[in-house]
């Protein structure tokens, strides 16, 4: 079984999109915002929205599963108040609901949590509690910068976040560090503020004693870790001058990287340095990147390509990384007989 | 001749410190700042504090001339106002030019900008002038961030930059995309605002038409890349995904990268992503990661062992990373006979 851990609905139907623009709208005018009750889609343009995007790829590159969440990119948390991003979020989440409900083999869901910035994070808890005890989901996404590109928040290693990552280890689900839209111009969201929060992300948990507090707290960090694996050595070193633990002693019980990364020789690295136990496969598809590499002929998010060719790994290290990490890590991941 | 293009001054007399520290005080105590003529270091502690450093991991590694600069974490352009930095800058530059002076053959210099957060980097025009056309300076370190990690002066591409831009060309001088401290309680400087201030000054150059108004304009982006080269297949996607000319016509021309990444993957990947002519030699010696790496017994940061051990090079390639490159770059560079 192939599970692919990091996959956002960017195909909803426009209603979704709709929706939030007329919220937008509201906040902007300071009227009233729209009600959920608003927003009517079908189950059919649900599935029309997915078989020939998600459904097709996954059957045209062999996946079975993928681990499925809003898109990243319009949580937007930076918009509005804590009420404006619950209600966006309940939304997403219960849009990401039923598609798993209609295609349970095909999809298992992670949900967008309501934060705001500059509101404690243990806001979050009621909507991870609802979306994790009444409606099955496995994971979150965490966004480690609310400002949207302006890092107001305290670090993810703050007590500040500290309510929110009881509720995780209570319900046993992890988060993956996810940043959404840049509104900060210096920048480019998939291109530079999604690669930067992945790296900041890693670099605070190195800092901290996070996981001596939160034993089996877990963390996937997605994009192949960000700039990490190839700046592996560094991390290390940096570690050790700062008289911090080796790194798999001190975070790698806690911390996993996708393989969202949209090479042969990145792959080839990350399969290189990271232990086999904290990958998990992943392609973010359909997402940053839908074109096709004219090197090769085939779609830049087609990961499995990457590692099914990567060299040295054996049959048990492929099934860890396309399934067996992924249900170590998202241990609440149940699929139907 | 082997030239290592990034070295900060890290290991300056105490008294340079010291003099900054008056200066911040005086900031806050609103009273006068301390006179340039207050700092007082003779040859023979220069060359003390480089001796038995820099010089002599020179002799250690078989490095010959090291392209020298001031410290970059020191730079703190967020500090103080626009006189403020001019005069720190201004000490720092003399500082590195008594060291090119004393040691010609082993030290080539750059200089750093007296640049402000909200002010206009022409502001940087007359240090630059003063420092190369006066003192033989040869290229200038450049803050994406003057604000120390909060990003809120315009991205690299803007016209608020250009004035500078055009200095630099005139001059025929590079600059090295280089962050200073964060103040950012978010960011570690070393482990994540570097390495993302690097992701993000490139990403802003793949979005940008900056290279065709200044088609000589030549950029160094240090510590690899930040995470570029891992990535180089997301940011052919995204750049292609864009329509933008492919990433070779875009920006190679101008844009390099250094050699600090510590560890034999790193390089490897680097070596093999990116052309060879785009790849200059560096360690950043003594800088950030300062340990010995217990899997091989020698420093993180001796780079040049794991160029010399990285396969598939030609020894034309490795005379381009090592020597060609920097001299092709550092146009200026002229060595005593």
């Amino acid at each position: 079984m192939i599970i692919d851990c990091h996959g956002h609905y960017t195909t909803a139907p426009k209603a979704l999109e709709g929706w939030r623009a007329r919220q937008v709208q509201a906040l902007e005018a300071r009227l009233a915002p729209p009600a959920p009750t608003d927003l009517s889609i079908t189950d059919d343009e649900l599935r029309e929205s997915l078989e020939n995007a998600q459904l097709r790829l996954q059957r045209e590159r062999g996946t079975d599963l993928t681990i499925f969440s809003p898109r990243a990119m319009a949580m937007a948390h930076h918009i509005g108040t804590a009420r404006t991003s619950e209600a966006w979020t309940r939304l997403c989440n219960d849009m990401i609901h039923r598609v798993c409900t209609l295609y349970p083999r095909s999809f298992a869901p992670v949900c967008q949590l309501p934060q705001s910035p500059g509101v404690p994070p243990a806001n979050c808890i009621p909507e991870l509690e609802r979306c994790v005890r009444e409606r099955g989901f496995i994971g979150c996404n965490l966004n480690p910068d609310p400002s949207g590109g302006y890092w107001k928040d305290p670090p993810l290693t703050d007590r500040w976040w500290y309510p929110l990552y009881e509720k995780m280890v209570e319900l046993d689900v992890p988060a993956m560090v996810h940043v959404s839209a840049s509104c900060n111009p210096c920048f480019h969201a998939t291109g530079a503020h999604y690669i930067n929060g992945d790296t900041t992300a890693f670099m605070q948990f190195l800092t901290s004693d996070l996981f001596r507090d939160f034993p089996t707290l877990k963390f996937i960090i997605p994009h192949g870790g960000g700039a990490v694996p190839y700046h592996w050595g560094r991390y290390r070193g940096i570690a050790q001058d700062m008289k911090r633990p080796p790194l798999g002693e001190l975070l790698l019980k806690n911390v996993f990287f996708d393989t969202c990364v949209y090479h042969q020789p990145g792959i080839d690295l990350l399969l290189k340095v990271i232990p086999v136990e904290n990958i998990l496969f992943a392609s973010e598809m359909v997402g940053a990147v839908r074109g096709i590499d004219p090197q090769n002929g085939f779609h830049f998010d087609d990961t499995k390509r990457y590692i099914d060719a990567a060299p040295g790994l054996t049959a048990q290290d492929r099934f860890q990384i396309y399934e067996g990490n992924a249900r170590r890590v998202f241990s609440r991941l149940k699929l139907p007989a």
